[in-house]
């Protein structure tokens, strides 16, 4: 059974964390969320994780902390940073996450990022390659990677997304390449997308 | 500001809880999720709820306990109630919740119900109308309404859909219900929708 790994922060877009996990979970794919701390946050000395804040008010119980022992890609096949502008800042400017972006890349393991989680692509300093992501962003991402506006954008084993509204063909298309077409299309069918959409 | 209610259990699916409540706080509508306990649980003389466990494994921290005095349609412009099968059977059975449909009705307040969610319009005793369901409980549900397969129905007051995949749809459908056209366009805007589908 594939596993993934979905981070998770104050001021995450709860949808677009929410649709990648539950599509995920649907597919059969174990999915454990891992809080990041935001800055100067320490946590606590409790052992589980406080609630995210989503973006707009939804408070989600993470799985875990995010742990440099216990987030590798030893433990996961693909690793997921969703967006919402202060969730995905805290995350994309957390040096471990972008030490673990690019020990994922190296080892062949799949990455995702939708909205303004691809800033992540930027701060791990991956090389130049397609990306896409939320339009809000997209100053910050054009100049260092082939900037492109497709819903979906696949590069090798970096996967990215633009917003809530692409997370669905975001999360099936991670579906499909962990587990297959065939899987992509028992998912969706009773997921029940309006005719001509993402079915 | 308009302001409105989504009722959360155990086993509720996730994704169209929180694609509903965000894009209606994307809105500027006021709202507020309601715990509703299984049949037999209690409160636990605890003021906060606990975590309602989605039905993929999301554990979402309602924002309040689900309670006939502060749930009315004095307090709210609009009551969700989302599906995923177990959560949908404790809500839908739920007489108090029952009550409340059939008051914001009365009161010409708006009723959404989304895939098994839908099972409440039955248990409330609505009378025959246009409704659509997830297609797992069509069987329940196609002899008392006039069942339909489009993937929003508006029928009256009342605010039917299928599933996860048409939640988008169901939930711009209550922003411009509340909040006018324009609202609708200019939330769905940032959204990014993929060319064609729900923008």
């Amino acid at each position: 059974m594939p596993k993934a790994l979905i981070l998770l922060a104050d001021g995450t877009e709860e949808m677009e964390f929410t649709i990648t996990y539950d599509t995920l979970v649907r597919a059969g794919v174990s999915c454990a969320s891992a809080y990041v701390p935001a800055e100067g946050d320490t946590d606590g000395g409790f052992s589980n994780p406080p609630a995210a804040r989503g973006s707009r008010g939804i408070n989600i119980l993470p799985d875990m902390y995010f742990s440099p022992q216990e987030c590798t890609p030893d433990h996961f096949d693909l690793l997921v940073i969703p967006g919402g502008a202060k969730g995905a800042e805290t995350i994309s400017s957390s040096s471990p996450v972008q030490h673990l972006v690019r020990e994922f890349l190296n080892e062949g393991k799949f990455v995702g990022m939708i909205c303004a989680g691809s800033l992540a692509a930027k701060t791990s300093g991956l090389p130049k390659q397609p990306l896409t992501s939320h339009p809000s962003v997209k100053s910050h991402l054009e100049d260092d990677f082939e900037y492109s506006e497709e819903p979906v954008v696949v590069s090798g084993q970096l996967v990215t997304s633009r917003g809530p509204g692409t997370t669905f063909p975001f999360a099936l298309t991670l579906v499909e390449l962990l587990c297959g077409a065939e899987k992509r299309r028992e998912v969706a069918g009773p997921m029940v997308f309006p005719p001509g959409t993402f079915a």
